[in-house]
């Protein structure tokens, strides 16, 4: 691998033909929908499940997603890759004592969905660069391991944060996983990841949230509210059905970003309330033409 | 028909056995989509196209969506169902004279999006009783006689408005078209329609163009702002690709509405911000929990 010839240490990937040993930590729609094509597609040959949730062990060993639970630290001393993929705020728990234990041949790669504060909490550590941050663009509104499924990363953009703070050959194995997700390799600083997010994921789901709140509290006065909604406001509200526990600490660490994009939302939402009290024609269809440019984007 | 038990004129379905003669004024989504499967599905024999638009006629004839294409009055004069499926300012520039036209073996039906306005419009006139407000919750973000799509309306709701100013046997004609199309009766005044669709229709399109507005301000400074945007993103702003000519009418025929539901929503969005901002991690888990009860209406 060109990428490793500067380092010295043989890249854990190149050490395993056969398939690494992986030890996903967080047994949910992320890590197992992972696991499920990694195992598939030749990149783990075993995979260890960690997870603090008992029906969570039970289900992912169940549905085969994993092929042992363990403890964090029975499961790390065995992997090759240690994959967090738990909520932002569990990552920020556990990474100290994962990046405490780990060693030259290991790597550990997590896939949070804010970053600055994940790299900032080992900043310092002398275990830095076995650690390669990333986030995996992909998703649904569905939680657990009945929720993991196959295909789900295929085409979608996988971002690599921060790689000159990595060892080139950990950085080459977690793109070899994520090549392995057919993802789309995106390298970005921390910092950026978090502004870009803010726009393209997390108002979308404060939007969301915000739509069914509206509907909700209407629905106490009009019981009937929901007998019309129609495709449009379901495609809209379906966020809305995202996991509360992933969803509240991204909103926390990622609030300056938030709040900025937020508030600029906001001044397009009362420049569209306002041509819409004033019922000014031309406004509103100068607006939403301009609001249509979102094709070029959306594929049509 | 026992709906048509106390009304002396023969209803124009009950006429014609083989089929009704259907004049569809507007060959976009909405009267394409209608046409496939009210011929394909016996309602109607004979569909008479009528759009302003040459490009619309032409395709429209070239998909076999209509059998001929014919102005207003001459498609009407030989209909025993005109359907109205143009948007809302359009519907109410045509209505009147397509009402001092209806004799009493015909019907009249429109799709517009808001209603009040549609029957306030004609609310003298002296045919009135053959003219029945409806609104099919149906649709997709793109437009013209190239989206009309077989199945568009099957399984969602059907409105009919009004239905006591309407005679029995043109609202059984029309609760026969929307049966055709498998859609389910909902039966409601005009004003309380548009109250309800501005909750579950039309303020999801205004926070869909706002959202895209927004990332699209920002992309003039970040280019790649898009890179990352995932399924999230897309089904927000999914809607904001919809026409700029149909919505417009929309947004200020239904002004009111719209800017009491816009006011709640904006509500709701500032007590976000606030948890946001504060990094209240409770008040902000309970709000997100709040919004999963959408759940019980999105289906899981």
């Amino acid at each position: 691998m060109s990428k490793n010839a500067g380092n010295p240490t043989p890249s854990a990937v190149d050490k395993a033909p056969g398939g690494l040993t992986l030890a996903v930590v967080g047994l949910g729609l992320i890590g197992g929908s992972m696991a499920i094509d990694l195992r598939r597609r030749g990149f783990a040959r075993q995979i260890i499940g960690v997870d603090r949730d008992p029906l969570h062990q039970a289900t992912a060993l169940r549905l085969g997603l994993v092929d042992e639970v363990a403890d964090l630290a029975a499961a790390q001393a065995r992997a090759d890759l240690v994959l967090l993929a738990v909520p932002v705020d569990a990552t920020l728990a556990i990474l100290p004592e994962v990046m405490d234990r780990v060693h030259d041949r290991q790597v550990v790669c997590d896939v949070a969905s804010t970053k600055r504060v994940i790299v900032e909490r080992i900043r310092q550590h002398p275990h830095r660069r076995r650690f390669v941050p990333s986030h995996p663009m992909a998703g649904t509104e569905f939680s657990g391991p009945w929720a993991a499924l196959s295909g789900l990363f295929d085409s979608k953009a996988a971002i690599i944060c921060d790689r000159e703070q990595s060892d080139d050959d950990a950085v080459a194995c977690v793109e070899r996983l994520y090549a392995t997700l057919n993802m789309r390799m995106v390298h970005m600083q921390a910092q950026r990841h978090d502004m870009h997010v803010a726009y393209v994921s997390h108002v979308s789901h404060v939007i969301s949230f915000t739509l069914a709140l509206t509907v909700l509290d209407k629905e106490r006065d009009e019981k009937a509210i929901f007998d019309l909604a129609s495709g449009g406001f379901s495609s809209t509200a379906r966020l809305a059905k995202s996991s509360a526990d992933m969803w509240t600490p991204i909103f926390q660490h990622n609030r300056e970003n938030l709040v900025s994009v937020l508030d600029a939302y906001n001044d397009r939402l009362q420049e569209f309330r306002r041509l819409i009290a004033e019922g000014d024609h031309e406004g509103l269809h100068q607006l939403i033409s301009e609001a249509n440019h979102i094709r070029r984007v959306l594929n049509g």
